[in-house]
């Protein structure tokens, strides 16, 4: 083949690729025009379910539409993986998109005061009311000294202030009416709710979000219930949260305390440490971030993101409860006796206790295995830590 | 309003519901519709591409492609967020759906050995190789003592045999063609490049592929390269990672065996040191992760991964380089010390540290949160760790 033949046959795959592009280019337009109209659909039914109290997300809606699209794409040769991926992504989007058309649950509730309704998780919650078409007011610090004029009306007291302010403020509640609800949302259950109890003779429930304020509101977010008092009387706070979206969990206060000593004080203080960490090890960073797997992408970020945080709010949540001090000193002494299996080149030794953990984890280790291994693909497609800061 | 005015408005809500949720079906039918179309294109440019020897994964091209819709979208009143992961999404399964279709990139290049090729890692490449039509032989064990006669005619030999056993395997070599590559893929670089350069005199090149048997191949991957010798001759098999996607990031071996300690041996030894503690602590797990917060499902899923593996695979990475238990060490007295912050009630000092890490992190924190925020999302999309094991 000559050169006048190779550049024409260049400009033919050129021209072929150009082609298929346009093809590509078309069909993707059709997709946004799709988004389009479905956004249009599901706004029309976020104002049915507004005007009749019904709840946004209806888990078994969403598991029946994907199965029919799932072996609708199988029976296309389409991943129904992809399918399922896509649909959940849309319906997130479709979610958040009714988000000012929530239902209101009761008629008859129209007072809500947020005490620290202009903290991160205070903001969600007033946001949330209103959209439901509460009337709500929120009581900061300059406001506390007028509180019994502003809280002789309330039907629901959401107290939301930082947790090591949560009990004081309980205890200086004045008389609420009889029917109120009282409720706290801070991240311990026990001390809160005793104080509750104490000050207050109407409904009392203890509520703590599992979601800071990255999430976008309630849809599939936990909250944890622990009951205080006249359960019957609060079901109306109960059913709204649902309708917002929530998977209410309820349990005891003792329980949820012990689970918080894992779930947030001792991860937020190993990651304080590791950035501690690796602060002093001063490793390049761009560097590392050049060289890592999207395993440890995933950790740095998860790492990172705590320190662009309040470091009052980490604080407060790691020095509340002196009892998790125990907890850490036992992960330290773990960590230490690691290093010496380490050192002493023990590997069998290591073998045979990570196969012990293996057993503790059970199913769930593979469960684990199987959903981080979806994350870390989607890591790569949103680029995690890829693009420089 | 009597009984019957109510049936018939619910009766009405219904149907309008019913109604509406015919559109969605309907849309989403046309959704699968419209991924089974675009990927009959996106088969048609690999096989293009695949007779071109041109690389799949384009970034410019896909960066273009993105910006097009995210722009249509916002002008049609969706989200540009949405597009975007959904487009990734496609993405990442057109790019896996062209997997068999790598081109070759050298004609010359013909007999490629991959010693430990029937290993997890090992497997990905020769599949990799086979897909661009290289004659691939595998070496393993039971192989070793025909060695000479198996490589004697080698293009490329790469030791993809477990860590521990990587620079004896190579010692052991025997004297391979001059123009014959040799590369290792092993997690530590420094050694093994020093073993190669002294038993082979053609070229030699370190690689690290820097993902784990999770990722569907090399695309979007980063690859570590470590020049050893003759960088002009082993730039085929360079050109061969870009096609199947790979991100090339060329650094020094004693780089890159620093940020290993980082990247695989602190976090997989904490990883483990948390896995224990979990298990000796015993709490109930299914409980826990009915109470999580997204942020800690996603940590549980990443611990419980490991002891979803194997573990002399990490007892092997972990236990290779004595030089990083002084790392882990320093860790552990960090850890010590701000329990000892604790313990003091000190909490300004640990706001002081606190922002010394912040001011470490600098802006890479903000990024740290914003990608991080993606993944959470996510996480809640994608159920993790919401369906029973």
């Amino acid at each position: 083949m000559n050169n006048n033949g190779a550049d024409s046959a260049k400009t033919d795959i050129t021209e072929q690729l150009q082609a298929y592009r346009g093809e590509i280019d078309a069909l993707d337009a059709q997709l946004v025009e799709l988004l389009a109209a479905r956004k249009k659909v599901t706004s029309a039914i976020g104002q049915v379910k507004r005007a009749h109290s019904m709840p946004i997300y209806v888990p078994e809606r969403e598991a029946e539409l994907i199965a029919k699209r799932r072996s609708q794409a199988e029976a296309a040769g389409v991943s129904g993986d992809l399918v399922e991926d896509v649909l959940r992504r849309m319906m997130r989007d479709s979610y958040y998109s009714q988000h000012a058309n929530y239902a209101k649950v009761d008629a008859s509730i129209n007072n809500i005061v947020v005490i620290g309704g202009g903290g991160a998780l205070g903001k969600v919650l007033v946001g949330l009311f209103q959209s439901s078409t509460y009337q709500v007011s929120v009581i900061e610090k300059e406001d506390w000294p007028n509180r019994k004029a502003l809280l002789k009306d309330a039907d629901a007291v959401i107290v939301a202030v930082p947790i090591n302010q949560t009990t004081q403020i309980i205890s200086e509640l004045p008389p609420l009416p009889e029917h109120c609800v009282l409720a706290d949302v801070t991240s311990v259950k026990l001390a809160p709710l005793d104080v509750m109890l104490k000050v207050h003779k109407g409904p009392v429930v203890g509520l703590h979000p599992m979601f800071g304020p990255d999430a976008p509101g309630m849809i599939k977010q936990v909250v944890v219930v622990c009951d205080g008092r006249r359960s019957d009387d609060y079901q109306w706070l109960i059913q709204q949260m649902l309708v917002w979206g929530a998977q209410i969990h309820q349990t005891l206060a003792s329980t949820h305390d012990e689970a918080m000593a894992f779930i947030q004080v001792m991860r937020h203080f190993s990651t304080f440490v590791y950035g501690q960490h690796l602060q002093q090890e001063n490793p390049n960073l761009s560097e590392l971030i050049a060289f890592s797997s999207p395993i440890y992408r995933l950790e740095l970020a998860m790492v990172g993101r705590l320190f662009a945080q309040a470091p009052t709010l980490y604080a407060d949540i790691i020095f509340n409860n002196v009892d998790n001090i125990a907890l850490l000193k036992r992960f330290h002494q773990r960590f230490g006796e690691a290093i010496e299996i380490l050192e002493s080149g023990d590997k069998a030794s290591f073998i045979e206790r990570f196969t012990e953990v293996e057993n503790w984890f059970g199913d769930y280790a593979k469960q684990c295995l199987r959903d981080s291994k979806q994350m870390l693909l989607k890591a790569d497609d949103g680029q995690l830590l890829r693009k420089a800061p």
